[in-house]
């Protein structure tokens, strides 16, 4: 039997490599003539650049950039063979690089993510992919526009550097300087959220308060927000409150599509086009997929739900293994199963997430095993 | 697909028969073509004689007898229409019935069930099958053997009354009473405990503290069931300290077998023996049993293990559902699922049992359905 597993990361525990090598190792402890292939997936979520930089054999490169705070770090850059760059949102501007106390949504800025593509620029690289998962930032990419030779200025012609809380100081912008290499560049970015940029939907209303933003500067950003929108519109032409996904990663995707052409498409999607995944996909009996938690929120665009879905449309069995989950009626999930082998405090199995994972997964494969 | 569904109660929170009912309700609900049969099965302990009842439809009939401390209570005689009747110990003589605070190790006494013993003879049932796990009592059977006319005396001659700590006081017993019928009765005892009667590992050092003995109670009621072995080995010629099971439910199993010819027997297969289970099970394809926890004591004779290791032995595919489990290697359980859908507390598992294993058999239906 040939059996693809294909799972996200279970987040805060295992990236998705290794809850694929875990529940392979498990399934070929308990069958060794199981014929198993790893696929590790992603959707667009921290981690994504990592998957694909894995899936398709891309080095990584490390380059110094400015953090979401204007700190010099070095961030990786993938670079595959056939001419495609992977970046990683987070791993310049994420998060996860600050402390709870250094949140500043006002501050924030892209900067090192333009560092990167320009990077990526320098190596000739005629496909940039972006993950933009898990980003500390509001500055609809004016950071990373004025990395890449976009200038924005004041009232009275000064530049405006800054993040989020700046963009209403902006008066006029320029492009004449714009980094030329663009124009002969595709960049895609996998975004996980499908919200719009501006609204009680967008990017400031939604995902401020997680980013730091307290109410009084959430309707502020949300000011900003339209006020760049206006000026881009009467500058450029084009609407960036009306691009779907705009409102991801703090408009960031917003702002590339505007400025740059980037293409905003749904990370699972991208990720698993990327991956061949529906090819592989063909040569296999049955397809184990998973993550941290698998439930309603999975219906939107989450990597495992992609998976099934588009097992079940090419014929295929597909199982989901979760650390936990709600069942989903009319899923495209044949079936879910979830690690914990009785009661268990959540912070247990987070700490010890592969050990469980290694003995459901080893039972899983006891299951197939005896009823294939 | 024909699947016998054959789980042990989930101790503490629902009985054999409703486990199987709900495993039964979910694989429908899942695959109305799944041709479902359930068997709730026991294994000696607390609820055994109910599950032989019903499988067997055996008629309920409630009947006046003292619990272990002397009060009146109404207790259940099971009869079947061919002349065997089902009897729990727990009925009367159970920890169920006394709060924490009535727990009386000394005192307590098994004439209850002496009393439905005579009770099954007033029905002219050629049969007797008595469960016995979940007792209060340490008197090695001399209260039922009281209700059944044997008469012990002290050294005055005086009638001697009372439980385990009152063995010590007998200095002779006259069975010359005895209720003859008993010599036309075939007894079975479904033993949930392999224990002998005496010793470190026998009823009253293994089992006195769960029924409140202290260490100082432990040692003296070992003293008064050596002391008692002694003087039926002298008087009847047999030695209860060599009765394989004679330890269970404080010795009352080899109390019957010493003066009644009971036979003690291994709980779980006694009960699938009477349950026609190698028959039932030889129409399936696929055999589902469970238990609140499965792991290494479950080796020890406990329902679920039995039941996989016939069906193993038949050549039948086994799973085992759990509120919790142990990966068992080289065990006869073709794989075991838990019933939490991700981290959870026990409370919350135990108070909603029904619930959980509803949506964890739900799940493993689905499995069964996509894998078969």
């Amino acid at each position: 039997m040939r059996i693809l597993i294909a799972p996200n990361a279970f987040k805060g525990s295992l990236s998705a490599a290794e809850v694929a090598a875990t529940i392979s190792r498990a399934f070929h402890d308990v069958e060794p003539n199981f014929d198993c292939c790893t696929l590790p997936v992603a959707d667009g979520g921290d981690g994504t650049a990592e998957v694909l930089a894995a899936g398709l054999n891309a080095r990584k490169q490390l380059v110094e950039v400015e953090n979401a705070l204007g700190r010099k770090i070095k961030a990786p850059l993938y670079l595959s063979e056939d001419g495609t760059a992977f970046i990683e949102l987070a791993d310049a501007a994420g998060l996860k690089l600050l402390s709870t106390r250094e949140l500043a949504p006002l501050q924030t800025h892209t900067y090192g993510v333009g560092e990167l593509i320009r990077k990526a620029l320098d190596y000739s690289c005629t496909r940039i992919v972006l993950g933009i998962g898990g980003s500390a930032t509001l500055d609809v990419g004016i950071g990373a526009l004025r990395a890449l030779g976009v200038r924005f200025k004041d009232a009275s012609g000064g530049e405006v550097r800054g993040g989020g809380g700046a963009l209403n100081r902006i008066a006029s912008l320029d492009v004449s300087e714009m980094d030329k290499r663009l124009n002969e560049v595709q960049i895609q970015i996998a975004c996980d959220v499908d919200n719009y940029l501006l609204g009680e939907r967008g990017a400031a209303h939604v995902f401020g308060p997680q980013k730091g933003a307290n109410p009084f500067q959430v309707e502020l950003l949300e000011k900003n927000h339209r006020k760049f929108t206006q000026l881009v519109k009467q500058t450029l032409d084009v609407d960036m409150g009306e691009f779907l996904y705009g409102g991801a990663a703090g408009g960031i995707s917003a702002g590339l599509k505007a400025f740059c052409g980037a293409e905003l498409l749904p990370g699972a999607d991208l990720v698993l086009d990327s991956l061949d995944f529906d090819r592989k996909l063909k040569d296999c009996d049955l397809v184990i997929t998973g993550e941290g938690r698998i439930d309603e929120q999975s219906i939107h665009g989450k990597a495992p739900y992609v998976v099934a879905q588009r097992a079940k449309f090419a014929g295929k069995k597909v199982i989901g293994l979760a650390g936990s989950f709600e069942s989903l009626d009319n899923s495209p999930f044949d079936a879910l199963f979830s690690i914990p082998n009785g009661p268990v405090a959540l912070e247990e199995v987070m700490e010890n997430a592969e050990k469980y994972l290694y003995y459901s997964a080893k039972e899983l494969g006891k299951l197939i095993k005896a009823l294939s």
